[in-house]
């Protein structure tokens, strides 16, 4: 039998501002990734957040970003990757602490916006955030980019990855995502977007903007709750999955231990 | 024989920006607090300041603040229990993760500045940063005022609490600290200083400034670096303590476990 | 004939976040006050703001607040009267400036949530805020709670002030504002609260809590538009003044000049 | 008879924080480039450090830089020319109502470190940062990079340029300066240092790395207080100017007028 994770971005709010709608998002995942008061998120909406998903029963993650608020994390910076190191470091201990507190465990951690795509190109950057990850616990799972430099060094440090790929973005012949700003960087028919995540999911193939046929490897897949339109996507997107067969389900962590 | 601990604060960098003498101060004292990027401190400096307090072989402790960096976490802000306790839990759980990484383990939590002082007065505001420690890792030392709301919070949820007095600070005759406002808030005379942290440890009282003699409970002496009379006064605090015959140590930890 | 301003605070979003409905608050309003970059806004909503502002044909305020985003500014902090000035002229002048690129010209100045109800309770603060307000541009409206130390303080300086009410606030005998915290701080009855405002506007009175007429200067009232009730409220209040033949509009500056 | 300017660096503090040595470094230089509190600075040190410039009676501009406290505004962010245009205008805004509010007039304004660096080779990003300093007051200096997109961006758009050289950097064959990485892109040698400055003067000559005559613009060269090398190195530069007869004074605006 098939399965697949579906992840989300949560806790994404800061102060008095509200971002996303978690309370409708969440039923759909199986895994959530909690910004960490960088990019998003802070210490208030962290607690909350991290309850909310242990309700629930999902897998939680750390989100970590950069440190941007007003970019909410999307810009990319000129950091180091002893800076990268540090500040995966910092943020995922955070909200370690919040998981802790509540009683529950965090499974795995997803590096947010700018930080995720320089990780997933940079192999320097993508060893700095595997190795803070590894360092604070290496049972610990690695979201990233599926054949991306941060699945590699996750694997290459002995971390358990997970592959992400994405049902509404277009892929290039090389593997690679059409950038959003592309005509055809997005699937904007919620119906292709949900046939693209089970052929993924069951063939581990997609079909390039030209044509070309792709193999990727997926273990989760990432769905959105920004809007009615981002969330009737996601719903549909889960039940294709469900139609055919596959099983959503958070992924595992190898072994418990770590911190 | 008598025992004291002698604490100080570390790692309040931030960016480019560089505050105290971490390197000439750091031997003088055998726990160590360091800021853990609220009101001061940043991810990069954390890391390196866990690395020279475990290369120091002092206790590590982590200092959180108010979210006020522009006033160094000095200024008292209205912020609620819950507030508190969030942000407690953050930068402990942000700490906590860098003395993990680099194999060591955290002993204390102390608060900074307005906190510490809000924490030793309103018992609401020290039970919850009582609770958030507690609830991180019960087996944390929480360091408080001698006397304080803290100390008796710690206390009440169970855990194992240090109490601090001030060897250059003058008290009044119920305990407290004399406002640093006060035209004799401050003991300038380090000889005096050095004087008043003996007594303190020896016989646990302190002379009030309108004369009459204080109990107090004293494991933890704090001392400075900013700048060569302060380290002067810290070392001359050290230095009449040894001669007295006190063995300058650490605080234990009841128990290993934990987090 | 009477007159009288209603002004709403605008603006407080911070990047990818929004919080009001500036779109739907602004024609209800003659002055605006936008949020310049501590407890809420941000360069680029300060900018498109302005326009938005502009287009209306509202008058402009600066809405200067404690450098608090994670509180959106409404948490007390222990500023000194030099701080408040400093934060003061940074904020306006900040927001002069994108007034002045879009061609405009600002008129007041209001301050926020916990720096509003400072000054308006501490005398050295509120000549701090107006003296900055002042020096800033000497022809600028300086906004306070009626019967303030805030506005005390404008006179003083030779400021035009211009004293605020509330029409879904009730009072005490002595004119101060009930605490929200009490159970009748809050008038929840738009229909009471528009009728407060009329007759604040004509009479210059407000019925206490306990039943006693108060007298209390009005030129301005403040109207809110966070989520549909509010604006229902606002709406309402303006139908009132309206029909009881009041006419809304901004106070005048009372002399062109300043910078 | 030949005259150049000198710009520093000033009011880099930030809280209790302190960089630099402005008291030092002012006597040596004509116009100085202040923190507008984004990379460094903030409203108290803002205020103090124009009064400084005023009291010396140097040339005051503002020094804004990108949203990036922790990397001191060093490192490049992928920021839109929008976002340029509004970071802008909002930091020169702020520090103009300092100058004013001190009886000052503010006459250039200098982009920081990364947006220096950006501005001077993107044009999109050098015309936005050109036009907001036109459109808060068209009499402002613009100073950049001699050469580079900046200068040519403020005189397409009708702003008095004034164009920046390094006296203690090498460059290129092409102008630029090679990059600080370069084993040879310091002049390490302050003699070096103050003879390039001299040359470059009189002659508009600077030797390229690789031994050629390259013709360079220069209306001022920056000095720098970081240290006493530092600063050793500015007064030589300064005094071998003098030595050679060249007038060092601040540029002058091209009208009085603007805002």
């Amino acid at each position: 039998m098939y399965t697949i994770d579906l992840n989300c971005d949560l806790g994404e709010g800061f102060g008095a501002y509200r971002i996303g709608n978690d309370e409708a998002l969440i039923p759909l995942a199986t895994s959530v990734n909690i910004a960490c008061g960088f990019h998003a998120g802070d210490p208030s909406t962290m607690r909350k957040t991290v309850r909310l998903a242990l309700e629930a029963g999902t897998a939680i993650g750390a989100h970590p970003g950069l440190p941007d608020r007003a970019g909410f994390g999307r810009r990319r910076m000129e950091i180091t990757p002893q800076e990268a190191y540090d500040l995966t470091v910092y943020q995922v201990g955070a909200l370690q602490a919040f998981v802790h507190a509540e009683g529950g465990t965090m499974q795995h951690v997803k590096p947010h916006g700018a930080l995720y795509n320089m990780a997933a190109q940079s192999a320097p950057l993508a060893e700095a955030v595997a190795e803070a990850v590894r360092r604070v616990d290496p049972s610990l799972l690695l979201f990233g980019l599926s054949g991306s430099e941060l699945i590699r060094a996750g694997r290459k440090l002995g971390l358990a990855t997970v592959s992400e790929a994405f049902a509404d973005r277009t892929y290039q012949a090389d593997g690679t995502l059409t950038p959003r700003s592309h005509p055809h960087g997005l699937l904007t028919d919620p119906q292709q977007a949900a046939d693209q995540a089970v052929r993924m999911t069951i063939e581990g193939k997609v079909r390039s903007l030209d044509g070309q046929e792709v193999s990727l490897e997926v273990q989760t897949v990432c769905i959105h709750g920004d809007g009615e339109e981002a969330l009737a996507s996601s719903r549909l997107i889960r039940e294709a999955l469900l139609a055919a067969r596959i099983a959503i389900r958070a992924p595992q962590r190898q072994q418990e231990g770590g911190l």
